[in-house]
C-alpha cells in the first residue's frame, strides 16, 4: 500500500451525502494543508457543489462512480456492486492510490469490502472496529464495537495489541493502560474466553500495561486508556452509554424549560453548559476505525454533519501520518508465538504458546 | 413454600449493616403495616439497635446468627458457613417460615445458596437476576444482569418469560413489550443464540408482546418494557449505563461550581434539578431480583442506605403479594414443550419444540 498522504473519500455515503461530505472536506482541507482527497461519487453532482468550496476543490480529485450502496443493502449484495462509490474508493486504496478510505456509508458493506479487497494484516485473524470516547480521565479507546459478534480468546488478545497501538498513535499516549471488559474485576470472574485472553496478556510483553479485568462503569470512569471486548458486548456497551447520555441530556433540556427561573438559570449557566456539551459532542468522537487491515479504513457515523465528517478525516490522517500499520506489525511481532485462532471450547490458548 | 407475608432479612449484609438494614426496616414497616420480618444476625448488636426503632421492633423477630459472609468470600466457601446470617435467612425461607429473603450481602453467595437451598422452579433451567431501571418512557426491566455469564437460546427464552411476569407484577403492566438485546434490529444480526431465541419467541404464545431485537440505546429510550439478554452483556450494559449517568452528573456538579453565575443558576434551577436527581436516584431502583427460584429472593446493593434498602423490601413485598411465582409457573406452562437446555452449538432450539 502507498504511504502517500492521499485519502480516498466515499462522497455518497451518509444521510446527508454528498453535501455533508464535501463541506466536511472543506474543513479538513484547511486543517491538513498537505492532504489530497480522491473524491469518489456522482460526478454530475460533485462538480457543481465543489465550485463554492474553494479549499476542498483544490485538495480533491474527482473519480466518477455511477452507483451508491444503500444502508439497507446486505454486505453480500454490496460485494457485487462494482460501480458503487464505496467500492471504487476501496479499490483505489488496494491499488496504492490512497493510504486509506473514509466513508459514512453502510458499515457492514464497508467492513466486508475492506476485508476482501484491502485484506487483513499478516498475523491478524480478524479486523476490529475501534472508537475514541469520553471518560472522566480523558479520552479512551474501546474495541471491538461490532465487527465480530463472536470472538475467541485469541481475537481478544489481537484487539488488545491493536488497541494499544491505536491509543499510542491517535491519543499520543506513550504506554496506554489496557483493560479487558468483564462482569467483575476478580481473576475468576467471567467466561473461559476472557480468562484465557487475560492469561495470555499477563504472560505477554504488554503485561506491564495490562491492568486485568474492568467493568462497565470503568469505561466512562477512564480506569484504563483501552477497553477490550468482543463485538457483541462492545456494540451494546457503546450504544447503552450513548443512550444514557442522551436520556440525561433530554431530561436536562426539560429541566431548563420547566419554569421561568429554570430558563434564567440556563442563561446564567450557559457558558459552562456549552463547554460540557462541546466536550461530550458525539461529533468530536466521530470516526470508528477498522483496525487490522492493510490500510487505514475509517467509518464516519451516517447521521453526522460536516464537522463530524471532518473529525473522521482527522482520525484517518493521524493514522496515516503516524504509520499506524507499521506499528501494529511491530506490536504483533512483540507477542511472538501467538498460535492460530482456537474455536470456542478448543484447547486453552495459553497451552498453544 | 409459605405464602405468608413474612420476609427473612439478612441483617448483616451490606457496607453499612446492620444499622442501615434496621433503619431500612423502620421505613418498610411503616409502608407495609401487615408485614413481618425475620431478622437474622448478631443478636447482641441487633437488640440494642432495635430499641430506638419502634416500628421495626414491632415488625421483627430476631434469629441469632454467629457468622457473616464477607463480600470477598467465594460462593463455594460461603456454602460451608452454616452459621452465617445469609444462610440462616435462606434456610428459614426453605423451611416455609418466610415467603422470601432480602440481603445486601455477597451477590455470588446469595445466588449460590438460593439455588442450592431454595432451588429453581420446575421448568426453569437457571435463575436470572433482574432489575428495574429508568427510561425515557418510564420504568423498564432488564435481565439477566450477571447470574449467568454464558447462556444458550433456551435460557434467553426463559428470561423473557420471567421478565414478562416480573413486569406485570412489579410494574403493573398488563402486556409488557419484550425486546431481545442485539447488535442491530434486523433479523439476521447477532449470533446463533439470539437468533434461535428470537425464532422460539416469535412462535410462542408471548409473540404478540415480542417486538424482536433491540439495541443498547433502546434500553434507556424505553423502546420495550422488558430487555432480555445474557448475564455477561446485561451486567456490562447495566454498569455502562450507570457509569455514563455518573459521568454526566459529576460533570454537571463541576458546571454549577464553575462561576458565580453558574452557582446562581444552580439555585434557580434547583427544584427542577432535584426532581431529575430524584427520578434517576439509584436508591429508587435498588433491589435486583433473582427470578426462577421457589421463593422471592431480592439482592439489595451493598452500598445502599436505609431508603434504598426499604425499596428492596418494597420489591420483595410486591412479588410476594402478587404471588409472583404462581404467575411464573403459568407463564412457563403457556410456552409448552420447551425442551431441555441445549449446549452452545447443539441442535437448534426450534427443532426441539
Amino acid at each position: 500500500m502507498s504511504e502517500s498522504f492521499t485519502l480516498a473519500v466515499d462522497a455518497m455515503g451518509g444521510d446527508h451525502a454528498p453535501e455533508m461530505v464535501l463541506r466536511g472536506l472543506e474543513i479538513a482541507a484547511e486543517r491538513h494543508p498537505g492532504a489530497r482527497f480522491l473524491l469518489v461519487g456522482d460526478e454530475a453532482r460533485l462538480i457543481p457543489m465543489l465550485k463554492s468550496l474553494r479549499r476542498a476543490a483544490a485538495a480533491c480529485t474527482i473519480r466518477h462512480a455511477p452507483d451508491v450502496i444503500d444502508n439497507a443493502l446486505k454486505p453480500t449484495a454490496a460485494l457485487r456492486m462494482r460501480g458503487a462509490s464505496m467500492r471504487i474508493a476501496i479499490d483505489a486504496v488496494a491499488a496504492g492510490e490512497a493510504a486509506g478510505v473514509v466513508s459514512a456509508g453502510n458499515t457492514g458493506a464497508l467492513l466486508a469490502l475492506a476485508k476482501i479487497i484491502i485484506k487483513t494484516l499478516p498475523g491478524i485473524d480478524r479486523p476490529a472496529m475501534a472508537a475514541i470516547g469520553p471518560s472522566a480521565r480523558g479520552d479512551m479507546v474501546m474495541l471491538d464495537l461490532g465487527a465480530n459478534v463472536v470472538c475467541d480468546a485469541r481475537n481478544l488478545v489481537e484487539f488488545a495489541v491493536m488497541g494499544d497501538v491505536f491509543a499510542r498513535t491517535v491519543l499520543g499516549l506513550p504506554a496506554p493502560s489496557i483493560g479487558l471488559l468483564n462482569v467483575g474485576a476478580e481473576e475468576l470472574k467471567g467466561d473461559d474466553r476472557v480468562r484465557e485472553a487475560a492469561d495470555v496478556l499477563r504472560a505477554s510483553p504488554i503485561a506491564p500495561q495490562f491492568v486485568g479485568f474492568v467493568e462497565g462503569h470503568d469505561i466512562t470512569a477512564g480506569t484504563t486508556d483501552v477497553v477490550v471486548t468482543d463485538g457483541f458486548t462492545g456494540n451494546v456497551a457503546l450504544k447503552t452509554g450513548e443512550g444514557a447520555l442522551k436520556l440525561v441530556s433530554d431530561l436536562l433540556r426539560q429541566v431548563f424549560r420547566s419554569s421561568l427561573a429554570a430558563r434564567l438559570a440556563y442563561l446564567l449557566a450557559r457558558p459552562a453548559l456549552d463547554r460540557l456539551r462541546e466536550w461530550l459532542d458525539p461529533r468530536r468522537y466521530n470516526g470508528a476505525v477498522m483496525l487490522g487491515l492493510n490500510a487505514v479504513v475509517v467509518k464516519s457515523h451516517g447521521g453526522t454533519d460536516a464537522e463530524g465528517f471532518a473529525h473522521a478525516v482527522d482520525v484517518a490522517m493521524d493514522m496515516v501520518v503516524h504509520r499506524f500499520n507499521d506499528q501494529i506489525r511491530e506490536g504483533l511481532a512483540r507477542i511472538v508465538g501467538l498460535g492460530p485462532s482456537q474455536p470456542r471450547g478448543g484447547p486453552r490458548l495459553a497451552t498453544a504458546l
